[in-house]
């Protein structure tokens, strides 16, 4: 059966040049692998307006599966998000200068929605391809998690059948030259979340294996 | 106004031969400030049965306030969590065995409850004091998460005025002479947890800071 | 001027199923850039015997360089060595299962040597492709800081023209799917060796920048 | 029989208030602990005049055992130094604005001095003492370094018995309130001295255990 999945990567913010989660979706831009096609698009970091666009692009495209890309400088593996929180908390300004602290992003809104994509599966694929990956039960508060948040909510208020997630990505080498901090290359991203794409494009389902986290 | 705060410490577990929150509460026990009293308990790490007894605990000793604090081998600081998941997902198997994989906690319980605890005011109460300390999204998926959704359920379920929260805390450098892992002195750790009881004690209402994460 | 540059790669070690270090420069085995050959060989790790099978194969191939590759697990940069210390003093048995405690490698050998490739001048390099690398002041003391000492020692000895040095890799991503450690990809480290080998047969001077540590 | 340990300490660099080196030492000037005296000075955290400052003090104090304290912000544990290279390259300037770039210590010195107080011993006594330890292969190339050369080559040009050595001690908890690193209390700083102190007084040899390092 055929799937479309949109991929969504963010413009650079935090001082960075570039942001990794754009530069490795547009890579997978129009590709078709069995049945599933992947669409690419960029998203502003911005509150608000992030969401704003993502609804627009998933009006336009009408896809099966959204996945939201997002830059996790620091962390060393790629890391598919379990859960969304209803909280804007910004430690640093967003591309339009907006930092919000401690407040909602959809007022009333549920405190947290979950995943709809099998993170334990895609995990699994991700480490059989020999890419470091693990589930994240945090997507810190910033615009990451923001657009997760407004992914989530789209569908439940539109009571629509699109699955969708969040998947954080390491900086890839060139980011690092000048930081101590570990990277991925990004042809290892790039397969990643291809494999990401394709496995929740596939599978509705989650598996059943150890990968939680005692704090 | 006179106030009553429980603070719970965990069993050991993980291999360790100590527990640091255990260690840091019961030096806790039965202290009074201003008129704020300090009441500390034992929990078992098993899932299920943890909840089990911190509910007989709360119905004994009727406190305005429960802080529940437990071990983060390997995090840097003191870090009061922001918010408790739906999720039993274990990594290693429990003091009585029970390794849940993606298990709800509470069936039909929400996804998440936030911390009732003014958990930045705690933090930079901390600071003052010169102790390392910081918010974190993200108690796990084991018996520390376990506990504090459990906590807030009951608190949610009972329709409490009750307030509650739960804290993170290093190991302690006893534990890290044979591990590449930070550590806090237990003295700093005392002076923290009491710091939190009684600021949680005190005030009702969080400030309004920059405390966030990225991802 | 044409210039051979000899490449040594070490035999797996530690459990692992892989030595990056191999597998990087047997990839540049008998390329040629400009005038420099390249000559890859493996070394085994193992006290003694290392350096025996050095010393035979300089002799072999008479290069201009020597440059010897090891795995530092652990790191997140390619790092030439300054330094080689005259000390084994084994964490773990080597794969003859020889562990020897504080012995120097070469009985009264001076206490030290220093690299004489220019490492900074490598560092910048590889940082001009985007490459991570710092110069590093530990060669640790297991088989690759042996190597180091009885390379220089050996050139010292026989009053040879040859320049040696070493550099620490970290490990490639298939080696971290079950671990918490940084990775380069194998491709990054293969391109990062071959601008080692080409600026070392290059340039015998160093340049004078920054690139010290403060402990 | 009677020993006398001069301990250093540093001034603060790098923009910190304070130095936990000299906050630590000052705390055990005077103490006799058996026969053993302790006497602590402060160095200025400046290449050249530090080692002119400590050969006065030498003179002054004539002790038995120097040994030279200063901070390692970033490190986990307290690590008394293996060698001491004759190398200068700052990677920040020193009190004084000087900021040499690899430049020798002392012009034909050796390339390295080997620590003659009993290093493994001590990180044992600190471990059994339940203080995080462990021998470090690298001093850096600061000042720390720099006066760890220079104690060890005027030993060694002044034909003295004296014995010397260097310890590189974490950042106390105060300094990492706004940073992302580990830290030890000043108590167990000072502890972990006074252990090292009186260890390095009472025993010419060291330990024969593993120790090492594989990088």
């Amino acid at each position: 059966m055929k799937k479309k999945v949109l991929l969504t990567g963010f413009e650079p913010f935090g001082g960075e040049r570039i942001n990794p989660s754009w530069e490795a979706v547009k890579q997978l831009h129009g590709e078709v692998i069995d049945d599933v096609t992947l669409v690419a698009e960029q998203i502003p970091t911005v509150f608000g307006k992030s969401v704003a666009v993502l609804e627009t692009l998933v009006q336009q495209h009408n896809p099966d599966i959204v996945i939201c890309i997002g830059q996790a400088g620091g962390r060393l593996h790629i890391t598919p998000e379990r859960v969304a929180i209803n909280l804007d908390d910004a430690r640093i300004p967003d591309n339009q200068g907006n930092q919000p602290i401690d407040e909602p992003i959809v007022d009333k809104g549920p405190v947290a929605y979950w995943s709809t994509i099998p993170i334990k599966r895609i995990v699994e694929n991700m480490k059989e391809s020999n890419i470091p990956a693990s589930v994240s039960h945090t997507a810190g508060t910033f615009v990451c998690n923001h657009i997760f948040y407004g992914l989530m909510d789209y569908i439940a208020r539109t009571s629509s059948s699109i699955r969708g997630g969040f998947i954080h990505i390491p900086f890839i080498p060139e980011q690092t030259i000048n930081k101590e901090a570990p990277s991925l290359s990004l042809e290892t991203i790039v397969n990643g979340v291809k494999i990401a794409a394709v496995t929740a494009a596939k599978y509705d389902s989650d598996i059943h294996i150890v990968g939680g986290t005692t704090h």
